[in-house]
């Protein structure tokens, strides 16, 4: 295809070549693992080769970054938020590339890559702020002469685990907060978007060396499980942040929780929009598209789930049919597509078995529902009307699949969307203030995002981003998601020369 | 011992007899499990029986306690805080009785019991105010006609499950708090403090009674690991408060994390007090003794490493050895006793066991080292001279075992403060600003509660308590503890009748 | 009337006699100034004689409260919050004897008079919570070895002056603020309700003698604009809190600042209602009733000025005149009274001339318009249909009369609501979240208070109150009003060796 | 002098020529009033000449400010703050000229010029964040079905009055808060540092039109007297916010309260170091000589009075006196030169009538005490010998002036230290932590910047900056500073049907 000539442009511009080392390591770009090739979604092809970091390398590179940590711990908070400018701006200098690359190599429409990469620069604007704002608290005490602080110390080092959907936002999402808050960060990214990893490092690693600050304080690390198993077992990794599935995360969560780390989990969801029957239908149905086409399905936000009240049920259903047959399919590079190709083989099968599975427990495929015959990795945006029960819905199939299904109350609408094990993302469409303040309040939504009027998908970095239960808790981006980045202490500093006790005790 | 006869007293003053049922469900107290006695730990002597609840009990009361979430979530904050300061009021009332019990059952002195009850009485008044307080956040949005908030929602059901040494302060550092913000409480005390709990209990009891509630928004059951296991398994339970060892705390949250529930820990501490060679050290010398043998060493926060400085190493020592041997060891509830028993038969075997380990690794006998005969579980508070290395000192032993190591520089004590898997508390003693705000930094102690010119003891109820590292990582009482009993979700209102996307992405 | 001899069983209760000395100065009772009745506005009977403070008797009180502030202020904040939630069981105790004289004294029906005393025990358990959460903020120094706090330390002294309306309400939402804050307090009520600013004095000065501390840290000064002018230009009085008329308080302000001291206002307001024609207009007619007639019109919130959407403006004032003429006015402390006379002679006459003069500007009297023939200052609870353009629509005529007038759309609904010099209180009455967000959003209702769907009347303590523009822009009771009253420090302690400088600046 | 060539090339390079128009009114540059002369404050020589604005230019400006505001404060906060950002991104790149044209214009040396336009730089990175962060809050309601908010909104138009000595940080403190608050920015600087004015104002407004956003957002205004009182008595503009001399401040507060228009005052400091027995005395004299001849003498935050413990009183009178004589005054564009001219030739002349007035009540001149002969407005930096009760002690001299004091006890030295009519800086230098946070307590300094071992000047942007009593006790910058640039509104919404009220009252 045609596209692989424009893709060698953007990917010079931002250093990448055709062999490509895959570990920053102690401020220097070194890999002595396999080589991998990065394919192309849209025509399985191989973009570029990758070698991955070894276990040696890891130790290295950890070995590298405790010692920066010392550095980088005790550089005041302001000027970590200017080195995080810095790189906000060096990103912003080169965001359709990069756009471009995260495009190319992760299979989401341009719009979405540049978008993704956006979310990255809004992060680093928002840390710069944020880096005078990591405010602790003076408690009054009750002793005389005595002060109480609460004071916020950095942890450490970060590991950051990401995956192969957001393969730079969640970085993002993590770094800019953890290296203000003072820590050293260690990214592992998505084995299958090794460019991605390779060229945001890249720019980050330009502004530590042009401030002379110890490359070690960011690491970078394309590898596989092995290396992920690695961070999850390294006690000099503090916290570590895992986006991917419940299944996986409950076990990087077990490992961690073994040596007493930290986790920030961002797993599954199974995510819903509700309908009332006093909705903006138009709102609804384009709201519904962009929640479950958008990245081909393939966010963890994306809507799979659709509860109908019946009065409306048809109409909705209705037009849903209608704009999903005009969706275009295709390379996500090319103006007009709005749906690319699934991000790997291996999901376009699970696709397939998917619906097949689907179709043995009663779903009745409405539009799409099947793949696309292709070099590339295109399966077609599916709407399935089927009964709550199945069990296939209380499961998250990671591509375009919308299961409908139909509803009478807002109570029995609540209670189905709360019905799963996941809780990340739900929205509700109604112009009623009593079933939005319902939604939202202690009967509503389980789900740690709940939105009206808007798509489950799309959300802003100024909040917290994160969910419930299975989605396994964890809080990113804005809100005071850093203090998870940093160390609480509780300190009582007496300044005079007795020793009042605390609930009046008299001792001795 | 005439000590009995006191007792009975003022146990019928807060309804216990000779036998007692210890479950309180569905409002009713009932329970069919095993009958067990509870024993005065200065004598080994039954003070009265119990009947523990059965796992047929425990259902009972989980199907209960889920219904009556319902109603008490939806009962707004405010009301909840007045539920809560009429149990301030009723346990008040009921002060030194039940500081007495605390001190009977426990073992530990009366003011130190009555010490304990105060600080729930604290955390009533506290947590009343908080309950117009439990502030969510309105942010701003990127997008035009759009209102980003973050809401707080309660949980649903609280289980809190209790150690023996604070047998009921830290269920009101829990239930408190849980309470105000909209969820039941299900609550396990330790199996050999049940009178406790109970006394407890029917005074938290009456107050729902009184108002018209139903009981079971307060479940309370007297049992063993069976219990405390069945907590742990319970998916119904959305959070788990568990405070005991690192042992058995891990165990617990392995259990939890498998179905995706949340834990707050409160596990084994190892802590520390450093005194510098410009320290007051007349106060040092007081605090130290408090936080090495008060409540006979049985608290999480009990100073259990002592660093001195070379040049005020042996000044130290000699005045606290002096104070040492006046220390007088008896009936808790005798005036002038400043150490009772350790709390059971089982601890004061720990305690010969570890004096053995701690003599063949090297640990010299400076002051105390055996156990006391007795019918009572009494041992001699021992100050122990030992090398850092010893594997003993990464060690919690449960009793007033003080460990003495020398140092030369505050870096080096830090190091050795951070040293141990523990990260509860830790203090310094110093006159030095620069020591001061070193040892509270980014380079200084690593622990939770951070203390200068205090003992490592003895928190006050308006900071957050808890610790780091294989302390497990929670926080209770005040700052913003509370956030953990409560559910975040962020919610974006979508109030227009257009659909910007954030990171302003076009799509379509 | 038969009242007063339930009268005099009530005032005994709480310390109130025939004759009573009308200032708490320096711990003692005492007052030099002229002898004053005070009447039962239902028939201007004297319920009993009051002798006011004398300016000496203030030098008096004011010398000594300024040696309590030493004391006070050093007292920590939670025990501080202990003081205040013994006054606030006081109180308690005496809820309905304290209400009934609010009811007798000032003339608001008994519910009402309660709920007010109800208001300040709320404000007491509220202000306990507080003590521990007075809180500074620790926030990152852009200078290595330098910390930055932001320190919250008492003012010193708070003038409180309240107005008849709420004579005791408004006490508490300072009093108990400034007293946890640290601050001693200077109250002077309202001349004309002395005796309910006696009975809660004598209840505060109890609690303070009960616990050994001075009884000057509460000063209390029955009296007028004398004393209030001697408080404005007091230097030792840190925060001058008015509630009055816009008038008095742009007096007040002036000499306060000109000795650059703080103020408070709370002054007039003209509070509106805005119908849409989506309301539920019959939750709206009942609001509306509440909020226009209750207290007799002599709330600061009382709604004023009715906007009807043209399309329900018929049924609206059908409806609501036919709850009007089912109002009973009457005694205020008798059972099924909705409306108790005025609280004088001249509110009484300031109504007679409104009228006419409403008259004289074109309004239309629907309701009402007429004062009630007998010894109290009865006057009937009065609607009027007017022009938007009329001048009296501008301005606070104190008393139960509602001008009503239509509009066609929301904008110009917000327009009329924000077109007078007050900006204290608002509301809507709407089903549409369009509506509701952009009513409280930046093109919405420009007043302190923003309701939706209920009255302009009745805040909760849990949120601030005060109003913007001619309402004089202060907040008390919640949120953070609590700031006012205390004074903040930048402190910036370096604790290293080097002298770096903000902004990078190098200097010599 | 030499100087006045490389001038012309740095004026050019941000826009600046001989003559210039000194008003942006609705977008465009046009001035109608007198035509003033620039000076060189190191010769009097004129640099540029330039046409004030004439009260009809007001008009027009603040006509079209009206309407640009009710666009602004519709645009959402994160996309101010993307405005914001870029304004501070167009300042960076001209950092170097526009602090020479700060050096030339005012008189201080070039790294204070180049700091303070960093300061705006810092205050722009620091407002982007914080577009992203004016966070309402929720708040528990007492009643059902209701959600209680409080509410931040924009005020419309802020008026910002900066005086000469800092003629650009102090429009960088209000103007990017307020612009990221949602409001227009009505500045008119100092009528002797036009050209800055000019210089900034062109950098922003090409930002503006570069994004097509109305210019009128910024409305900039070159005039004097005149124009600052229209500004105080403009009912369009919300809150003034005004930098100058307490005398002036108190009648611009007057002008605006009388409208009841909010004012942000910081006026005149008086500010005091105390030197401790235990002090460093090297950093105390290195901060003593940066605090009092720094800008020469003529910040608000100048150190004018020096409390010496009597222990350490001749040392560091020996050693300050040492380098004070070593001092270079010079031009403040040469390197080397630590202190430039006075300002203007008015402030030359008030320096020698000081000196006067100082002998003539006992003041001894230790060292300096005259003007310099030169074109230029030279003095010498001056310390005097004093006695604490001298009234000059109690007045801003502002010139490089410090009066030295003796004292013996701390509680002597704070007692000194608040004894004078302003509050806005003051500094210990001790090592003991009791003097710390006695210094830093209630009964320590009274002032709002409380500085520990480091000068009174040199505030960092993330804290608060303001002070008490006549420094009129606004805050700007940090912290919550931003909270005065918005209207705050508490609302209530009734989204159920029933109509239940606060403090449980019962109304009909």
């Amino acid at each position: 295809m045609g596209s692989n000539k424009i893709e060698y442009g953007f990917l010079k511009e931002i250093g990448l070549g055709s062999e490509n080392l895959g570990g920053y390591i102690n401020g220097k770009w070194k890999a002595s693992g396999p080589v991998i090739s990065t394919v192309n979604p849209s025509n399985n092809q191989t973009i570029a080769k990758v070698t991955e970091v070894s276990l040696e390398d890891y130790e290295e590179g950890l070995s590298a970054c405790s010692e920066a940590a010392k550095i980088w711990k005790s550089v005041p908070a302001p000027k970590r938020g200017e080195i995080v400018r810095q790189i906000g701006d060096a990103l912003r200098a080169k965001l359709d590339d990069l756009g471009s690359i995260v495009s190319l190599e992760m299979g989401k429409i341009l719009p979405e890559g540049i978008g993704e990469v956006q979310e990255i620069i809004d992060m680093c604007d928002y840390a710069v702020g944020l880096s005078r704002q990591l405010n602790g608290s003076i408690i009054p005490s009750e002793r005389p002469n005595h002060m109480m602080l609460e004071v916020w110390n950095p942890l450490g080092i970060v590991g950051v685990i990401t995956a192969f959907n957001f393969p730079c936002a969640v970085l993002g999402w993590n770094a800019c907060i953890a290296l203000v808050c003072g820590n050293c960060v260690v990214w592992k990214g998505a084995p299958t978007t090794p460019l991605v990893t390779i060229a945001v490092t890249k720019l980050i690693a330009e502004v530590l060396e042009k401030n002379n600050l110890p490359g070690a304080i960011f690491t970078s690390l394309c590898g596989g499980a092995e290396i992920g198993q690695a961070i999850a077992k390294d006690s000099r990794i503090h916290l570590v942040s895992f986006t991917g599935s419940s299944k996986v995360g409950m076990s990087v969560q077990k490992t961690v929780s073994e040596r007493f780390g930290k986790c920030l989990l961002e797993l599954s969801g199974n995510n819903a929009i509700i309908v009332m029957d006093d909705a903006d239908i138009g709102l609804a149905v384009r709201s519904i598209l962009f929640a479950a086409v958008g990245t081909a399905g393939q966010r963890c936000t994306t809507c799979r789930r659709l509860f109908l009240h019946e009065s409306i049920y048809q109409t909705v259903l209705d037009q849903l049919t209608g704009v999903y047959k005009q969706v275009k399919v295709g390379d996500p590079l090319e103006k007009g597509t709005l749906v690319g190709p699934l991000h790997s083989r291996v999901s376009k099968e699970k696709f397939a078995k998917g619906i097949s599975l689907i179709k043995s427990q009663g779903g009745k495929i409405l539009v799409g529902g099947s793949t696309i015959e292709s070099d590339g990795n295109f399966v077609q945006p599916t709407i399935v009307e089927i009964s709550p029960s199945a069990p296939v819905v209380k499961e998250e199939l990671f591509g375009p699949v919308l299961y409908v299904m139909k509803f009478q109350t807002l109570e029995e609408a609540i209670e189905l969307n709360n019905s799963v094990p996941q809780g990340l993302s739900s929205s509700i469409f109604t112009e009623k203030p009593g079933n939005i303040f319902t939604w939202i309040g202690p009967n509503g939504s389980d789900c740690g995002i709940v939105n009206v009027n808007i798509p489950t998908n799309g959300a802003e970095i100024g909040g917290a981003f994160g969910g419930e239960k299975a989605t396994g808790g964890g809080r990113e981006a804005g809100s005071d998601s850093w203090k998870q980045y940093m160390r609480r202490s509780t300190c009582t500093i007496n300044y005079g020369s007795e020793l009042p006790l605390a609930q009046g005790i008299n001792f001795g």
